[in-house]
């Protein structure tokens, strides 16, 4: 293991950057803007996934896959989708290498290049579209309920492990309803799944609420997003859930005849989460000795280290470690035995601190005649003594406690530093001085938006959901409005 | 639903061909080469997924994951890879699009061409390899069991859906060892992994062997593959397992420091399934009729089709299927219910033939007074009278019944078709005449193996692990061989 990682007082950005290296999550690759999920981050995904997954399948929908290159041709069709997004793209112009003329190296072959580029998916309702126009004919067709889990592209000039990555695993939703009630009734759903998801796996509270028109999806009617709060006050969008209303059915051409035969357009909705979402979970909970994970999304959710003087005692560790484990995992409970002869207990300690794995049992001589274990906390860091009898129930409990006090940490620190902000001075205090989040009026214009952008660094992350009418003045232009938007500076 | 389909005896290959997309598996997209796996496709892949993940996470294995996109030079690190695996790619040179000038298109900025071209991965050996020189420096770093699943692109120019598709999906493992020999075993227990996957999950019988040296990966040393037999004899290769050797370690310079403080360089394996095991599944168990699924990979084992005359029949209906559901879910068997409105009980029951369900369940009203099920199989077609008393019982008894039967069927018909040749004549006969496999003697020279292709369109799926020792003479050159190998026509 490698030694102290940066305090986050000393500087939040290295701090999160070290750490995600050092805990093994991921790292940079040789590819520009490229990471390397190493397998402890992908364990973390594959928790989400798993997770999400769930929810979507028992809400009704189904996964499918469609093709990583999409026409160039297809991102003019959909106007305001091409000025969002097909900009920063990759591009695919050629499809074979050769031998160079010395044998030494290997050239594209500029006799194999493509008649139409194709584009590596930034995102994909083009291509998505383009199929569903086969697939919906009649009412009896939709609704169409379908996810992906995929990697896509965009080209970013700035990136950060987790953050923001040329590649990024994301899920897509892609859904065709025959009624605007219907696909803004899925694209509140999803965002409800998503809060959902983030509060009781990921323990990071969300407010949901919709973007300004600035902060739209390229060729969305309607986004729902989730914002979360990182323990440095900066907003982190977690999640987004867009209504596209007729858009893409009108820029494909895809119509059904309802039951009296007559044609409409299809109405659309698409929905995402990334890889960004453990860099919400690292920055949402974790402190300067290494990840805090909660345990729901944790690899493992249980380390047992043995100390020990010789091999005998090793053998009764060993043996004692081996009923406990198959005791935790028929109570489902996830535990890995370290017995590394390499590393000195102390060390591991260290590690699993770093590993934020939940619960670290150890277990001495004295322990084994004692018929206890001990118990350190990741949370909390507390030490307890605890009997081997009813073990699974003691862990259970106090994995179910520690899922409950990360979320009541975050929760905590969040509604602390999110305040009303009545005077454009006491707003600018809250954004630069406390470093907090901004509940404000806005009169609902882009140049409004814009200015204060410009002059604070921060955004309209959204406007709550359960925000309430309350008549108000806009901080900058003093025009009248009817409700708060949260303002924050963001990921 | 469509139509019927084209019958086996008519036309193998549109057989298989409308097969596909008329049970809703997959189907082309507008982009050459790469499918569109539609939600009952996929679901079968999810299926084969988990299983498989599974089972290499109980052989110690974690996944993780690398960049989709490989610097060109990396290719030409590997002198044979190169030649194997460099060609027929999808190659990234610009990474910004912009608007054409009169507005209308897109096209690709000339100002954005990248420094090194970046390929699509066709397979991953070089960028983990990259990444593993980082990553192991002691004894204490070794193994590395990694997988990873994933998306790949290999430019193919005649493309079958799930065969041989531009883009395909997989998984590839990637492992780094401090001994040969462990390597090698390495190579053998994922070759076991993968026969007992695809007889006990696909109901696939295989025949695990050595590639011939023209038939191996290229950078492998050894592969070993598992072959199976279509219903028109033709082989397919479902998985391929390789011995590295210190190939890609050389590479990418990667040695590691053993007890004693020496240097050597580390040795490697990788293999591989992919999508194309749907293909595999397809064209081994499936009829006439339509898809015949293996219980265990069924996306659904059961489906419910209620009978009835008016609303209020179907409201039992709609109950006791919901009771029966519940039932069955509790056993972990998975069901669907199919009160459609919209479509009679005949086209439905067609349409469960076309999809391959295992297992279909008829109730109307008369089973509801006398407490009976219809219970019809998908496999033999025989249509029986069952109790609703201890049903979850009987169908597990059935979905048992079935994934056995299916198995054996396909065991029956691969070992009629394999027959021993000891004269080039009985060869041509085996595979032109009698369309099956054959075992043979054969003298070991890659000239010969290339000959007996270029004659009969037969090469060698594989020197079989378990090929008993045995003098005899190549059926082409009459030169002494020690042991048959196996040909066949393959996909």
């Amino acid at each position: 293991m490698s030694k102290g990682i940066t305090k986050r007082s000393e500087n939040y950005s290295q701090w999160y950057n070290e750490l995600v290296v050092k805990a093994g999550l991921a790292e940079n690759s040789a590819v520009r803007g490229s990471m390397v999920i190493k397998p402890y981050g992908y364990a973390i995904w594959e928790k989400m996934q798993r997770a999400l997954d769930d929810m979507f399948k028992e809400t009704g929908h189904e996964n499918a896959y469609f093709p990583l290159f999409i026409p160039k041709s297809f991102f003019s069709k959909e106007a305001s989708h091409v000025d969002g997004f097909a900009k920063e793209c990759a591009v695919v112009t050629h499809y074979r290498l050769k031998n160079s003329e010395d044998g030494k190296s290997i050239d594209v072959d500029p006799d194999a290049k493509l008649e139409e580029e194709l584009v590596v998916r930034p995102t994909s309702e083009t291509i998505i579209w383009n199929s569903y126009k086969n697939w919906i004919h009649s009412h009896r067709d939709l609704p169409i309920l379908i996810n992906q889990w995929a990697n896509v592209v965009r080209w970013e000039m700035r990136t950060r492990l987790f953050l923001r990555t040329a590649e990024f695993l994301w899920q897509e939703g892609h859904t065709a309803h025959s009624t605007k009630e219907e696909a803004l009734e899925e694209t509140k759903l999803i965002a409800d799944v998503y809060a959902k998801f983030a509060e009781e796996f990921m323990a990071v509270p969300v407010i949901k609420g919709y973007k300004s028109e600035s902060e739209r999806f390229a060729g969305a009617l309607e986004t729902i997003s989730i914002e979360a709060m990182m323990q440095d006050g900066k907003a982190l969008q977690a999640g987004t859930s867009h209504f596209l209303g007729q858009n893409f059915a009108k820029a494909f051409d895809v119509k059904f005849s309802d039951k009296e035969g007559n044609l409409s357009y299809v109405w659309a909705t698409s929905w995402g989460v990334s890889t960004r979402l453990i860099g919400a979970l690292i920055m949402a909970h974790s402190d300067d000795k290494g990840l805090v994970l909660p345990p729901k999304v944790a690899p493992y959710q249980v380390v047992i280290v043995p100390i020990y003087k010789n091999d005998e005692q090793l053998k009764q560790m060993d043996a004692k470690a081996a009923e406990i484990m198959d005791l935790l995992r028929k109570n489902n409970i996830s535990v890995r035995y370290d017995n590394r002869d390499s590393y000195r207990p102390g060390y591991k300690f260290a590690e699993y601190e770093l590993k934020g794995v939940p619960i670290r049992i150890a277990i001495g001589p004295r322990d084994l005649e004692q018929g206890n274990v001990e118990i350190v906390r990741r949370d909390t860091l507390e030490k307890k003594i605890y009997s081997q009898n009813n073990l699974q129930e003691t862990i259970k409990q106090l994995l179910d406690e520690i899922q409950d006090n990360i979320f009541d940490k975050a929760l905590k620190f969040r509604d602390s530093n999110i305040y009303k902000a009545d005077t454009y001075d006491e707003f600018k205090d809250i954004i630069e001085n406390k470093r907090g989040w901004a509940l404000a009026h806005w009169d609902g214009t882009a140049e409004t938006e814009e200015k204060i952008k410009e002059e604070t660094k921060a955004t309209i992350r959204n406007i709550p959901l359960d925000a309430p009418e309350e008549a108000g003045k806009c901080i900058l232009t003093g025009k009248p409005s009817n409700k708060r938007v949260l303002f924050a500076k963001a990921y």
